[in-house]
């Protein structure tokens, strides 16, 4: 089967691998209908994280199940599924208490690769969750999005507590950032700030719910923002990038007693204890457990209430996989979608 | 007035200073009935903190309204009193939200020093509570302890949304985090384990409602708290000590989604962004809103449900507060009671 293997920075290949089997019969292998190419999938492209080489890439997907093992009762042959980005049983306690991708025998799908033609995916049963009926082609961008970026900014949201009559504000205009706006919308904030320098990635949030733009970063963007809330900061801020930087202007952004919800991978991050203190705030994040909000994202993409699939603005065939991931480095794209 | 003053690390006076007067008609002055030595106010006495010489000392105070200024309403002369280690109007967007020790006019206790025969209290209306009564002589220590520890021990467990149900694990056996151990019974936790390697400790923490103990510290202990919580951690953490071990220890010890709540001042601590991120905690602290508990806590006092005032092992009157001082910062005292 076709695969993308990335084999040093910069260095992306689509390759033939062999199909995966079931090798546990709680495994489920299906075949993808669309991949795509994740903000973080850029950290080894651009050198910044160094894993094995060469590795195959991609952890989200959306597919057609096309085989199942002997213990697998949730999902049937021919069903569409999503799944998210780690594998989880959905059973054990972690789980059961909404904490999904920390599940106490989770697989990291990243470390799998779906960006291929087939993908064996663990704990069928707890990880995937499948459509009423076959979605409509123009719902694929969509129900892909609930893979990761979707149910990544929307446990953004929810960690920063976003809700009727609060204002939110979100660091990183990524495809995760603009989700978040869009979550934030639907779980009622009254006012959302998207923090934003990109004229496109500007009027993207401004269609997912965004109220106001603010183009200043750092200790000008943190200004900005209190001058907006009566120099309190926002009640909720989304931290959607990684970095040092990012991570204290959302923290400085909100309000003492407010909430700060970070998805961004930390890389190279340290907190200051003492700052972190007197700021007050909720600090509450880390990967996204998107399979507690699968169930709810995909109603409300199949109802036609959200379209978070507006995010990707490339869509290739896998074969271009290189392509894709040189426009995303490049900002030339936001999201890009890889179809098989 | 007798008043106590830091002249440098190790150097505590009992040194006559001028009565303070009204200076905001918002002002009330109270005749201090006790006070006390809080933890924080070793980081100067051993020379961590360098604050400006010589230095007022005390935050935490109970007392007698003397005397009020124009605009106070809500307590009069002949008030018994107590009010957080923070004055605060109790009126602005943040202290309705709970936030009252970072109220946007407050005022830290510290810069005036209550230990002193009298205090002016800045923005009385919002920062005193009085007691419905005069308490009976008994009762003084648990609402001296309301001021500041008990309230800060409360807030730790709150923040750690210590519960029914709930696994709670205390690091720091210190005054704030003993009276943890009585917040998380209070809100009706189900277990509550008390890190501690002080025989006294432990007894007062099991007094206080803990059900285990453990003595190991750092990744002992923390291998300690997931041997009794069958792998996963504590749902709840508490961390009152401030330091970057306690704090690693307190987030290492919750489990993925648990509650780290923090209370002990952060010094010199950094937080790794990666293996935060990757823990999944929720963490919440800094300086107590200790006004939004008091009056629930005065009440709960006052009725005999609970009895903080046992946290105090030592108790001498304010003439001798050089030895309390030391009696704490060599460990033989837990918590120092000074009268006036």
């Amino acid at each position: 089967m076709r695969s993308v293997i990335m084999h040093a920075p910069g260095d992306v290949r689509v390759e033939e691998r062999e199909n995966p089997t079931i090798t546990e019969p709680t495994d489920a292998i299906i075949r993808v209908t669309a991949a795509c190419i994740c903000g973080s999938d850029l950290w080894p492209y651009r050198g910044i994280e160094k894993p094995e080489w060469p590795q195959p890439m991609g952890h989200e997907y959306v597919g057609v199940v096309e085989q199942i093992g002997g213990d697998v009762k949730n999902v049937k042959v021919g069903d569409f599924v999503i799944g998210s980005f780690f594998a989880s049983d959905n059973t054990c306690e972690i789980c059961q208490s909404g904490y999904q991708s920390r599940c106490v025998h989770a697989v990291p799908m990243g470390s799998i690769g779906t960006q291929a033609e087939y993908v064996r995916v663990p704990l069928a049963d707890g990880t995937l969750v499948a459509t009423p009926t076959q979605p409509a082609p123009e719902q694929i961008p969509s129900l892909l999005a609930a893979s990761d970026v979707l149910g990544t900014g929307w446990f953004a949201a929810v960690a920063a507590e976003a809700g009727p009559g609060k204002t939110v504000a979100v660091v990183g205009d990524g495809a995760v950032g603009l989700l978040a706006v869009l979550a934030a919308k639907h779980l009622g904030a009254q006012r959302i700030i998207a923090m934003s320098r990109h004229t496109d990635r500007q009027a993207l949030a401004r269609t997912f719910g965004a109220t106001d733009i603010v183009t200043e970063r750092g200790d000008a963007g943190v200004a900005k923002i209190k001058e907006l809330t009566d120099g309190l900061g926002a009640h909720s801020v989304i931290e959607a990038v990684g970095t040092q930087e990012s991570m204290m202007q959302a923290i400085r952004s909100a309000r003492p007693g407010g909430h700060v919800g970070y998805v961004g991978v930390a890389h190279e991050v340290e907190l200051p204890g003492m700052e972190l203190f007197f700021s007050g705030v909720h600090l509450h994040g880390g990967p996204a457990p998107v399979r507690r909000f699968l169930p709810e994202l995909i109603e409300l993409i199949i109802s036609g209430q959200i379209n978070p699939g507006e995010v990707f603005d490339l869509t290739l065939p896998i074969e271009q996989a290189a392509e894709g991931y040189k426009a995303m480095d490049e900002r030339r794209a936001t999201k890009v979608l890889l179809t098989l």
